[in-house]
């Protein structure tokens, strides 16, 4: 059903990544892996060996090679940049700390509406020079068959990085902004709003194709929450984004009840965990929303047959609409098997689809 | 619709949360919380000055009195026995920890077949005698109004903590146990099943009226893996509950696309947490399956006009169908504020129900 006319090849000079993000038909299933540069590789662990994650984030050539190491190796349709999303709130004026163990933190929380003067919009071209400098650098490497793609946190998760300081449990300080200061909540997501636009739209003029925003700490509100605290903000996020011409791909995680209010944020693709069929989504989302998704990265772990016929099973699903991208449910675990990943780039590269 | 005909009263003896497990009428909605008796509860917090966690689990007395408090100070439908999921593996073998920071933990976690030789089954009214004991003092002096509620960790749940030694991101450990070696996975199980039936047999004969099977972390699995993994497991069990003659609550997270495979478990009650509207999930569950929820932990940090009115939205919700409690969708957080509790409780019980 999504096939091109031109079987077999592919329909345009654009990525297929690109064309399954506008619903427009492609050759065959466009794949890549959340967190597909990382520490499962025997070729990133060698240059870890050098730098230290900061390091290898803030310095262009380093951050480049590491970002095209999958797309070498595997074959993948995209090519994600390597950075984090906390490097936006260090140009912010955050003070943010990168531990092995327990994951970033933000050195000082943000408490009251005074802590918000901390806080600026910065140049994406002068404080994250080294980002878009790593987007060009990858960019002139890349065949022009791969998507290159950006991304940032969303505005909900980098501010919960902000007033926790780190990950959370129940994020209950960020709750209690929001229901008891509704005032600095939405000073603070406004910022937030225009640095993660200024950021992204500096990424797609370095040259990347298409940009991802991470909404991974949206699995803590109700319905009801989302739809007061989130979704106003990222329609102003995506408004703010629709002259750039990249397709715009939505992550959340633990949100599959949530999905026909994330429909509405107007995000080209919406990216599905693991937590739903494939099939029950696609049709919850109609023939006019784009997803990707939504293989469970601990299915890596599985015996190769049980994890082909996974991988299939959300093949035939997911492709039974025009614009769906395979990818993982979150990232790529660190101690996956390489076989694992071979196999499934193989099986999706040969999935033939529907005439 | 779900009033009784003699209004105003409650029409038998029988606990009215009893009633409401059971579908029957009740002349009003019925509310506990979980976690109910904790550290948010200054007369909790005294005790916990004098004695450790453990001590309280294990001290017969002691844990009623915890038990006890919150009935108490709010009038809630339920008490819920003050113990913890851990002391069932402890009495099958596993040596247990209960830190202040990190959650419990257990010392050596399952690796291999052979493991699986340090569990064993134990006869509750031996090894957790002290737990027997404490349902028994509660019993004893709890108005018959107020239904007594015991519980447990569900096999897959007290699996995991075996496996992986605590808490986990991605319960890459349980996974691949589950994955690569199926025999060991239902052999432990198959264990867990029947200590799990056993405990909750011998909380039922000391006085439990109905119990409470905890599956906090079956939100890692894909719906496929939930049918395959866990679904036979929990259907086994409340197969060998059907004698107790006390209703089955079944509570997760996280898991609200599994409802209807969670339904095929025969539990009477579902417990739901905040990331569905409880109408959107009552609709889906039909009116032979009761339930509990679903309000935000958190929603008791909201400003009191507005936790109000999500309380009544809940309640309206709730209530279109016979076989509702009201409940928080999660523990209630040790920094709530008292007033909040009162609010929620008196909104409750100050509903009117649609004749």
């Amino acid at each position: 059903m999504t096939k091109s006319p031109e079987a077999g090849r592919n329909a345009s000079a654009e990525p297929r990544l690109l064309r399954a993000c506008r619903l427009e038909p492609v050759d065959r299933i466009p794949v890549w892996f959340m967190r597909q540069a990382g520490r499962y590789l025997p070729e990133y662990r060698k240059v870890r060996e050098q730098v230290p994650f900061l390091t290898l984030c803030k310095t262009p050539d380093l951050a480049a090679e590491v970002t095209l190491q999958p797309v070498e190796r595997f074959g993948m349709d995209g090519a994600v940049l390597f950075s984090d999303i906390l490097l936006l709130l260090e140009a912010m004026g955050a003070a943010v700390s990168f531990e092995e163990e327990g994951g970033p933190k933000v050195q000082v929380p943000l408490n009251e509406e005074k802590d918000l003067e901390r806080l600026g919009l910065p140049d994406p071209e002068v404080e994250l020079r080294f980002m878009m400098d790593a987007i060009r650098s990858v960019r002139r490497s890349l065949s022009p068959e791969v998507a290159l793609l950006g991304f940032s946190g969303a505005p909900f998760t980098l501010a919960t990085y902000l007033v926790e300081g780190g990950s959370s449990r129940d994020f209950r300080r960020t709750k209690i902004l929001m229901y008891r200061e509704p005032r600095v909540f939405r000073r603070l997501m406004d910022l937030l709003v225009k640095a993660v636009a200024e950021c992204l739209e500096a990424q797609v003029r370095a040259g990347a194709q298409a940009v991802q925003v991470f909404d991974t700490w949206a699995v803590t509100l109700s319905p009801g929450d989302y739809r007061t605290y989130v979704l106003p903000f990222m329609q102003e996020l995506l408004g703010r984004l629709k002259g750039i011409g990249a397709p715009v791909l939505h992550f959340s995680l633990g949100t599959s009840t949530l999905l026909e209010s994330m429909a509405e944020i107007g995000a080209q693709v919406l990216s599905l965990d693991w937590k739903i069929q494939m099939g029950a989504a696609r049709a919850r989302l109609g023939e006019r929303q784009a997803v990707q998704g939504n293989l469970d990265p601990s299915a890596l772990f599985k015996l190769p047959e049980a994890l082909e016929a996974e991988v299939l099973n959300i093949l035939r699903e997911g492709s039974e609409k025009p614009g769906y991208i395979f990818n993982l449910g979150h990232g790529i675990h660190p101690a996956t098997p390489l076989e694992s990943v071979y196999r499934v780039v193989e099986t999706v590269r040969s999935f033939r689809l529907e005439p």
